[in-house]
């Protein structure tokens, strides 16, 4: 279960991953991806509901103990993002900058959307746009999402419009459905690792924790894979909420997965919502990357393809272009969901998470477009498959193991060789190395990966920036790394092969 | 105290203002003036704690206690603007539709508006717009912003782009500020009558309430006015409020005010800053009106031209483009504030607030630009004049008083002799002769007024609309509305002219 620092939150820990510096970026606060909650070397108290007077820490402060807590998540992300963005790497003015492989963003394709973004069409500028709308989103959107969603999720009859909502993103859509569909201190499942920037969502505004399904590498079977969802993990971490006292109203899931580049098939989807329905759980969906599974072999299929939903009224969809087209400072995030009670109360929310018309009809102009399909679709694919066979070629000339499944931005790879006693203080000592060194990566923990050693690697940039940043990684790992001043850890441990 | 119902959030009570209309609009959300938050014939609980088990009408819900509360802010607003929305005015397609003098838009401006955000400067698209950045607000847009309040609040000195705080509007604003300066449960006061969204936009994610200081129209003196706000009165509601166990957190101080088109002098801010700091409260000071002061005689101040306040670490104002460039469906809006805490627990919410890049870059090209001073304040001020003469002439022509100091889209339209008994009953009733002779207004009730009677007239729209409209309020209060089902009110009682 996630916890907070609970005695000062004026001080807070500071930031011992890389994903906090994406994510929690207290001058920058970009990706969100990963989550730096926790100090590693400490044992925190459990995360105490909003407003307990044992959270505040001093009478003189101007925040509240909430305020507190939230600033505490901007402050503990200090560290890591502001020495990134203190020397960003560039090209030609700073060579020697550090290289970003941590931020889940795709820049690959700018030269696309900024040519599509700059068309005559995009341009509109309406009084309709200009004046208050329908929070839900104005309606020649919803129709286009609705229409997009149906296309591109092979929904086996058509999506309505009626249940869709749009958002400034998918941040404030987990933020809203936390909070109308759970009291404060509820829980939602989720199996780790995971996307860990939700903790936050979830917690800031709705106080909601997240209940882990924990999750290995280990293969127990002929038809399982690494870091496997079952239906008996999930009964195991449902029992184990309840015997905390902890009520768990819901599951996420996340697929494509995020950070495993994982995708569920539809069996599995279809066991884990026979799962929810029986314990009465909502399941968010997060589909976010749905349109970057680059690798044809990977048999993607939407929650919304299947024939029948087990309990539709419990099941939300979310979909965002952050990832699919690489906008995450567009802000643009639909809820897809046939509870129209769930679709009205993250609608009367929507006014805090509202988007200008004028972005919502680039968005219809943008959704409509057989651009997408013609076009962008197949050439950012190729450009990511590229891209990520260059990263994974690299890590397999050092013999370093990976999991990656064609889907996503990102590699999650396996150093746990390089941990002589396999501690997340060791995890952390490397990330730093990799930092020192110049490179930013994302680190496992930050995911609430139960194994230290992982790293998850971002693939979707130039390539002369992941040829610089592997270079720096095989230094550190090398010892050639001019920064090193811890011990060189052992190489002896050798690691199962669990390359995908 | 905002009271909410409790025993059935799934059976809403129906909507009894016109301001709910714009406000809490069901399908479409718009001025969020007002608030419909309770229905007048009936005895409601007071709002309970978020979470409250006793809010929960049902185990069959899918909702939470709170989001069932979330949803009937939503549908409560749902008679007043469905009908309106299904029934709008059109001089064309449907000249017997409903005219709109209810929501607070300035639509005088489109045609500068529209010109001036379709310039080829306005068209930017680079890849920093488009990946994540500082949720604060890009640095170039806080410069920007930083600049823009020194010049039109006239600061004694520049202010800072490190106390700028941008994110998508005021409500979002509100919802930040209240859940980072306050605890649940814990109050803002605010002077009555207000702007009755703020209401919701305290309480949906922050749960937190409104304790009211009443003013009331009576002139006591030589140097008062009708529902002058006193040091008194401030004091006197904060000792209600601690008698009924409520710990006020801060006090909300909008100015130019809505409803009431009234601003405060410098020496009144100077007295309410010196209360607030006495009690050591928060003051969020919204001067979202601020560039709206068409009258040049009204000496119109902002808080930010103080030499000096009393209390900086306190004293938090916002500001956006929704009022005074009449682009409220743009969502833009910002904090100044020179708390830093304040500031970065605040900009760690904005990753649910936040605006898209491109609508980042377009607010900066818009503040930066001379054009505003030199052409669009000018004609927009007249024309905001214009219109305003027209109506009060339009009152004047029919006895009626009114309140209306030259700012803001509205007059404050004193009704009272329409209602023979004087009850907010009367008060409703009228309202629903007005829409159903096809004019909407906003009713006083909606805002807290203390004294029934009071409504708003927003005229910051095309003349023909206020013509036909004004036309339609004749109409009903000279009994020849073809719709009056009910007993046409005395006209006997005679109030004070109150006509400014």
């Amino acid at each position: 279960m996630f916890t907070l620092p609970q005695k000062d939150f004026r001080a807070p820990t500071t930031c011992l991953g890389p994903t906090c510096m994406q994510d929690l970026g207290s001058s920058h606060g970009e990706d969100l991806e990963g989550e730096c909650s926790r100090k590693l070397d400490q044992k925190l108290p459990e995360l105490r509901g909003v407003g307990d007077p044992a959270m505040i820490s001093s009478d003189t402060s101007y925040l509240s103990s909430r305020g507190r807590m939230i600033k505490w998540f901007w402050d503990s992300a200090e560290e890591g993002y502001r020495t990134y963005h203190m020397d960003e790497y560039d090209e030609d003015k700073n060579p020697s900058g550090i290289i970003n492989l941590g931020t889940s963003e795709n820049k690959l394709c700018f030269d696309l959307l900024s040519w599509r973004l700059s068309q005559r069409d995009m341009q509109r500028v309406e009084p309709s746009l200009l004046q208050y709308a329908d929070w839900r989103g104005h309606l020649f959107l919803r129709e286009e999402v609705a229409k997009f969603l149906s296309f591109y999720c092979k929904s086996p009859v058509p999506l309505r419009p009626e249940n869709v909502v749009v958002l400034n993103g998918g941040a404030s859509l987990f933020s809203a459905l936390a909070t109308v569909l759970c009291e404060a201190g509820e829980a939602f499942l989720i199996p780790t690792p995971y996307y860990g920037a939700i903790t936050q969502h979830v917690c800031l505004y709705g106080n909601i924790r997240l209940a882990y399904v924990y999750l290995d590498s280990e293969v127990t079977g002929l038809d399982t894979r690494p870091f496997q969802l079952t239906v008996e993990k999930l009964e195991m971490a449902l029992r184990e909420a309840h015997s905390e006292g902890v009520k768990v109203k819901g599951l996420i899931l996340i697929s494509p997965q995020n950070p495993l580049g994982d995708v569920y098939s539809p069996e599995e989807l279809q066991e884990y919502l026979v799962f929810a329905k029986r314990h009465r759980l909502h399941v968010i969906v997060d589909e976010v990357y749905m349109l970057s599974v680059f690798e044809k072999s990977v048999g993607y299929r939407s929650v919304l393809s299947l024939e029948r939903l087990p309990d539709p009224q419990r099941t939300h969809v979310m979909w965002a272009t952050s990832k699919d087209f690489g906008m995450s400072g567009l802000r643009f995030g639909t809820l897809y969901t046939e509870n129209q009670d769930v679709a009205t109360a993250v609608a009367s929310l929507c006014r805090y998470h509202g988007l200008s018309g004028l972005v919502q009809y680039q968005m219809a102009q943008l959704l409509r477009d057989h651009w997408i399909n013609q076009v962008y679709l197949p050439e950012n694919h190729a450009r990511l498959k590229a891209a990520h066979t260059y990263v994974s070629e690299e890590l397999r000339a050092l013999g370093i193991p990976f999991l990656s499944r064609g889907a996503g931005f990102f590699i999650w790879v396996d150093l746990r060789k390089y941990l002589p006693k396999g501690t997340f203080e060791e995890e952390m000592l490397l990330w730093r190395r990799f930092l020192d060194n110049k490179v930013l990566l994302s680190f496992g923990k930050a995911f609430e990966c139960k194994e230290p050693g992982w790293f998850r690697f971002v693939f979707s940039d130039q390539v002369h920036r992941l040829c610089l940043g592997m270079q720096r990684v095989q230094q550190v790992l090398a010892g050639k790394s001019q920064v090193a001043e811890d011990p060189r850890p052992s190489q002896s441990q050798e690691p199962s092969d669990q390359r995908r």
